[in-house]
């Protein structure tokens, strides 16, 4: 039985500014909840159904409520919720300065969408890329929308946000930037490295203008065929991240 | 003014059933009304502020209604409503036989995320994809949410709704027909073809079970390092897609 109390604290975690004061945020769904459980995340609190406490293991420690199918669609941010909901303590991530110089990391600039956020998190997982750095107006990583897109690559890359300028005068000389531009050079003719920055605009207004000179290579992924007339402005900016990833990864692949 | 019975008639267009009902469907925000304005769709109607109305020319013949942004509030499915939005007449899909066989085509098996689906079609219209077919259980198209995520690629890329296993047998023999799987042959080493079907199953599933018989060539995306033992479990199904077709376009302009 879950009260209501419990029905509000839950709900609150929708807002940015009650995750940031109780340092937690929401993660539904078994596989999620689980890996979250299993990863230096820590889980606080476990909403579940009967079935699904009878049916799986779990690292002991975790206060744990059950509740009932109704409870659970007053909790859930879910149009279908699931047998799970769990309450999940934020990481203090320590920045990556090694794979800052010596990999590929990708640089955020004002991505505002939570689907694309997560799903851009889920695509450095499968490449590889072990952190993403976020301007300090992107989408806010303990967003439920993006929790559950990262599809639980939240537990295997570390997501830091930082203000962009400062953190490009910092970078070490001679670290490439590469920012995804609609107009620059043909990523496929371009000469990929194993390290450096891939910088990533907003879904409406690309790399802020502030940034641009930070940006020592500027990358393109060209429509076809190259004399068409119309074609969609742009990419989706999660579709131009997995083909940019795709591309540095697979030469790297080739060359090993 | 909009009448009450205007407003019920625009929100009940959320509804599959009242757009096949009705045959039309919605678009909102200036870019999008307009492209569809002056393409082969029907603009039936548009609700547009007296500002939007004042700066902005389009095609006559249009019915219009002028509303105060309180009103586009009631009637608009987006969290910051924009300036105009419009009913659109369904179109009629021709098949695109020339294209099935001399082209590429995208084949979507039972794509669920509104937001993925749209994507698709954005990522086809910029690798100039002509035509995707999408099996009857995909998500509908006129949905507001795939509207929106195609970002006007709706008015360059026809979409069609068949029966996949009766379209795959109709096939013309010897069109080769790759499907997008977790195990296959490497993406980069294989023969990519100038014409063909892309398969690319759902979100939860992948390509159905009777459906696999009809692919030649099945085809996967590699992570890296190819000796990780941890990394997410698959790349979303949009992104899939913007990493095979940019690889299939590539090497035809390459080699153009």
């Amino acid at each position: 039985m879950i009260t209501k109390s419990q029905i509000q604290f839950v709900q609150s975690l929708k807002q940015k500014k009650y995750r940031d004061l109780h340092r937690c945020f929401v993660a539904e769904g078994s596989k999620l909840v689980l890996e979250l459980a299993e990863s230096r995340f820590s889980v606080r609190q476990i909403f579940a159904t009967t079935d699904w406490l009878r049916d799986t293991h779990f690292a002991t420690g975790i206060a744990v409520e059950e509740v009932k199918p109704f409870e659970m669609e007053r909790i859930s941010a879910l149009s279908n919720p699931s047998p799970v909901l769990a309450i999940v303590e934020m990481q203090e991530e320590a920045p990556e300065p090694t794979s800052r110089f010596e990999d590929l990391t990708l640089v955020l600039d004002g991505i505002q969408d939570p689907g694309n956020m997560g799903t851009i998190i889920r695509i450095a997982d499968w490449f590889g890329i072990r952190e993403v750095i976020c301007s300090t107006d992107s989408v806010d990583l303990y967003n439920s929308k993006v929790i559950q897109a990262t599809m639980g690559s939240i537990t295997r890359v570390k997501v830091n946000y930082v203000e962009l300028a400062g953190f490009f005068e910092a970078l070490e000389v001679g670290v490439p930037v590469y920012g995804m531009m609609l107009e620059g050079e043909n990523l496929y003719t371009a000469e990929p490295t194993p390290n450096g920055m891939i910088v990533i605009g907003s879904e409406a207004h690309g790399i802020s203008h502030k940034l641009t000179g930070y940006i020592t290579h500027r990358l393109t992924i060209p429509f076809y065929p190259a004399d068409r007339d119309y074609h969609a402005e742009s990419l989706n900016a999660a579709v131009a991240t997995g083909i940019v990833c795709a591309e540095f990864r697979k030469r790297l692949a080739i060359s090993d």
